[in-house]
């Protein structure tokens, strides 16, 4: 028979090398989001469809996974419906439910539906996986974790300065050289109004949004398409190329902004958010930057995104503050804030600069050899005792032959090899190899597990 | 607007407390999985349908969550094929990804699919939800964990042995008494062959499977009515009920199966168990049950179960040896033996007990109340230096009542508060309370990071 096996296009099976990684990059996120008194919740990887459509758009309705109705699915689908191929709406009849798209709708729900025992403001965290049914390339999944923190129910910007730190110490505990960015949308606002075109904020920020990848004559040829002319191009270019450092832009954005309120707005956040984080030592760049406007329709007030500075690669964490994420459904004047970690693109950073620890792929510390029944009945109770002192070992399953279990060994990257034939069981003796030093030494019991705790 | 919100049936959401309690369950599986030399894998939500069907019987088939395919899902269905209301053929044209219902045939996809880069034997550990359209009731949900283990390519009994030691020592880590069952697929097919009923075995698998439920009347009543004789029975009935100790139903069985090679192979797999097992120190009962006969078909040598000694609850924890798990995607003679802790079961029982430590569901080890924007900017900056020494700590951020930043407190078992108000910021010193003695002291930094370590 063929072996053909296979997975759903885009998704990926995780090996235990990739798991190590994987867990090494969740346990450090959370380990910060801890420090900073987050809790995590979980919600269920299937939301009612009611709770999903609409939220992300049209293009995002059609990303979404829809689960198909148990029993009789065709029972609301008339022949005139199926007829008519209206997909949208013979969809709707036979699922009710869809894979969750985010984890940011589903805790806007969870925070609405347990409004009456959450006691606010609500630190949450959140990672778990979820599913878009987007074109996979590289880079690209549809099945992905998504690591997000969130403060709902608190205007402070002690928040903002808090996510900053964040950022700030996870990147720095993993070794990732970033620039943290920061701006706020009250500014973006307040350029719209410098030129009169409020009317035009969405399409100023998607402009402003490609900077990075089309560079500012890309954004001005892009922006006077869609309707800005020349002039006013003219008076927003120069904040957008602001260069300085971080007070001195504010000096210069509130000269700007002198008869425009909610820009000067924008700018107050940004100045607490930097008292605030006045006496923090940075060990990664953190700059307001003009230019960085997100996506996202429903931020607010400030945004936040963090760039590598030694590997080309998407955002590896953005966020920001929306004032009304529950009003959706129905619960209005929740503001909050939160930002979302990119375990993916943060693993092919660890993996393009060589950071990951060599430790968190390996648990294993030590592997007796099988010599035979005798020999490993006597090892197993000696792992026993191993195992109790809190150490990982293994004993080879088999008596297989010594270059078999070797290469075992070796494959699992295992440290230490433990040999134990007739004579040591005689002399209560353990024949202990080093395997990347090639040392080896034969020792009492007491020994093996002293060794095997240093190392 | 009304607020509505809900979640699909027979799913849940998870709270900071429930997620503490459930890690701490899973952690304790982890580390008792890594302790005997398994390595995590994950496999992706969504299997191929090719790979689902068939493989849980035609009742299981139903029970698969199918996802609707992207794009046009209707393109390959006819006028005709609708007028048919075949649902499993139309179901079939529009959705080729499924959601996984167990782990244990991705597992055999798994290693099929990747049996070029695994070095056998493959010892792994997997802990991820799956899905099944069953009628949710009390204890049993459309989404829940399940944590498995297993070693393929490996014959040997030590391996068993180690999955009962794996067994005792996350039910001795967790504090709750369990009896540990062990029984042999060949030993039941002895039986069979004691009364020439070969062709019964699957009948009276199940029935015998059934005798903690309906008791011995009941399973003679169900194998009667199958086709049994009353004389059959009763040849088998003293096996079925045999007590003493371990040592004693191996000697009966062995006199019994004198003739009978199969049975004779069972009992040596047990003996050969029980010996490796004699020098370790057992927390649990462990009980060689010769009634013992668990549902799942494609188990062909030793089975496990584990039952709450303290607690009415289904069992635990399963498993078995197979020998051909792969053999359904074309990989042949691949035996292995596996094991899967059911967590939702331990979660009641823990909580039935009381036996959750106190600890697992709260991180945050103290709080500085906010008194104003002056204090909350040089208590973030303590805060900062607190959490460099890895200890959870937060800031309210809001200069709110105290009443309110005290119930904030209490509601997340946050153990100490810090006031540090204008008189304290002048001296350098920090006053801290000890929410559950009331202790109150005024006391300078080093102090504060003292007290929280050591608590």
């Amino acid at each position: 028979m063929a072996l053909k096996t296979a997975i759903p296009k885009g998704t990926r099976d995780f090996n235990p090398t990739e798991m190590g990684r994987r867990n090494y990059i969740f346990d450090e996120i959370k380990t910060v989001y801890r420090l900073y008194g987050f809790e995590p919740i979980e919600t269920p990887s299937m939301e009612l469809l009611s709770t999903l459509l609409g939220k992300y758009g049209e293009e995002g309705d059609k990303l979404l996974f829809r689960i198909l109705n148990s029993g009789d699915f065709l029972k609301d689908v008339s022949q005139d419906d199926f007829a008519a191929k209206d997909l949208a709406k013979i969809s709707g009849l036979m699922c009710e439910r869809g894979l969750r798209y985010d984890l940011t709708v589903p805790f806007a729900r969870y925070v609405v539906q347990h409004r009456n025992e959450i006691v606010f403001p609500f630190k949450r965290y959140q990672i778990q996986p979820v599913w878009r049914a987007d074109r996979p390339q590289k880079g690209r999944y549809r099945e992905f974790y998504q690591c997000d923190a969130d403060v709902i129910g608190s205007d402070s910007l002690i928040n903002e300065a808090e996510f900053v730190m964040i950022m700030d110490t996870l990147f720095g505990n993993l070794g990732i050289r970033t620039n943290i960015k920061i701006n706020n949308r009250k500014i973006l606002s307040g350029m719209v109004s410098l030129i009169n075109r409020d009317e035009m904020l969405t399409e100023i920020t998607t402009g402003i949004d490609k900077l990075d990848k089309i560079g500012i004559d890309g954004v001005r040829n892009e922006l006077i398409e869609k309707g800005m002319t020349d002039k006013e191009f003219k008076k927003i270019k120069p904040l957008l190329t602001l260069s300085g450092d971080n007070r001195n832009k504010i000096e210069v954005m509130r000269a700007t902004f002198n008869s425009i309120s909610e820009g000067q707005k924008g700018i107050d956040e940004i100045e607490v958010i930097l008292n605030l984080l006045s006496g923090y030592n940075f060990k990664n760049q953190f700059e307001f930057d003009l230019s960085l406007a997100r996506g996202l329709n429903y931020y607010t007030g400030s945004i936040f995104e963090v760039k590598a500075v030694d590997v080309e690669i998407g955002s590896l964490c953005g966020g920001g503050r929306y004032d009304n994420l529950t009003g959706v459904f129905g619960l209005d004047g929740v503001s909050g804030v939160g930002i979302s970690f990119g375990a993916d693109r943060i693993y092919d950073v660890l993996e393009a600069l060589n950071l990951f620890p060599e430790s968190v792929s390996h648990s294993v510390k030590a592997i007796f050899v099988n010599f035979g029944n005798n020999e490993a009945q006597y090892c197993l109770q000696k792992a026993t005792q191993i195992r109790q002192a809190g150490i990982s070992v293994e004993v080879y399953p088999e008596p297989a032959k010594m270059k078999k279990q070797m290469s075992y060994a070796d494959s699992k990257k295992i440290p230490f090899v433990i040999f134990v034939g007739e004579n040591e069981m005689k002399n209560n003796l353990f024949t202990i190899k080093n395997m990347s030093s090639g040392d080896q030494q034969t020792v009492n019991f007491d020994n093996i597990i002293e060794i095997l705790k240093q190392n």
